[in-house]
């Protein structure tokens, strides 16, 4: 009997999109649940840790973003085929964690005058040291972000990390001024079971 | 031959200190290098992304701590035993990094009044919330944080987390109202090999 996947999240793409793509990628069927604020209030205390998203595998919940990601990517032949490329699809993510958490950061931040000084040292030090390194190694890669081929970093990048960069530095394309990153993006989103998710996917503010 | 390791940090446990025990766990004689802040103005360029800890295995130089724990885990036997185990591990180690996180933020914060402002919301919160969260994971997996077995999630709740908390804080022991998790850290600072390194270890303040 087929695998059945349900995934619950608000109606965007946010952190729950890498999933997503994953799922897709698989050929796989998935419940796309996307619940509205009240449905939450509802529901957050269900969940392990107050989070979403949250994908339940044959009825077993199953939380946090990027293990949910780690672990279907290994079902999809997107993890690593021994323990060193893991170890560097490891160190990828964890930098890409390193580039979105300091714009988590001006995106809470409440105070107006504190936001744009944070937004700005972002914008001005923080992106380019990263995307700058980032660029080179897709350049050593082969055009991939680790192992010289496709891999659950890919996705998360251009799915999650690029989708929440445009839409809060308000810019159509973070990785405009870095090639290797752009073509990678590009192609991830010429997947065709990509392809066809993003042109039918809803319409979402996030 | 023995694979030869280099470790290299700044004069403390800090994210470096589960590095450690998994290394002295694994019986591996490694070089402990710590440097000061003028050796790391001259090397952080050289650096992948400008960080520490950076381990050399055989020379090859590897980045980013929990990429590096991951990965020496395996070697250790302290990682799970199938997909669905290393997921079990994933969730806890995005958990334990939702929980440092907000901590990083009040260390950071260099406006008094708000640092203060976010340390009280981190104590009365943020910390309960989870320390009460996975103070139960542990009552309900056999006193581990996962499958019911020691894992490198507990090296790093123990050796990095607890530590980082404590000294952030100003308490003795931030797993004082935790059983469990009490239980834990003493458990795995009990480890023969652990217990001694603890001994010996330089004094550092943080």
């Amino acid at each position: 009997m087929a695998t059945k996947y349900k995934l619950t999240y608000f109606n965007g793409r946010g952190r729950a999109e890498a999933i997503r793509w994953l799922l897709v990628y698989m050929d796989e069927e998935f419940e796309d649940v996307r619940i509205d604020s009240e449905d939450w209030l509802k529901m957050k205390q269900t969940t392990p840790f107050g989070q979403l998203p949250l994908l339940e595998e044959d009825g077993k919940p199953i939380c946090q973003s990027l293990a949910i990601v780690r672990y279907l990517a290994k079902k999809a032949g997107l993890a690593g085929n021994n323990d060193w490329e893991d170890l560097q699809l490891d160190i990828v993510s964890d930098t890409l964690v390193d580039l979105r958490t300091p714009a988590g950061a001006f995106v809470r931040e409440t105070n107006e005058d504190l936001k744009k000084a944070k937004k700005e040292t972002y914008i001005k030090e923080t992106l380019p040291f990263y995307m700058k390194k980032l660029d080179s190694i897709v350049g050593e890669n082969g055009g991939y972000l680790a192992n010289k081929k496709l891999s659950w970093v890919d996705f998360v990048f251009t799915a999650t990390l690029v989708e929440f960069l445009n839409q809060h530095l308000g810019i159509p394309d973070v990785t405009a001024n870095y090639p290797h990153l752009h073509a990678l993006t590009e192609k991830v989103r010429a997947i065709p079971q990509i392809k066809t998710w993003i042109e039918n996917r809803p319409k979402t503010t996030f």
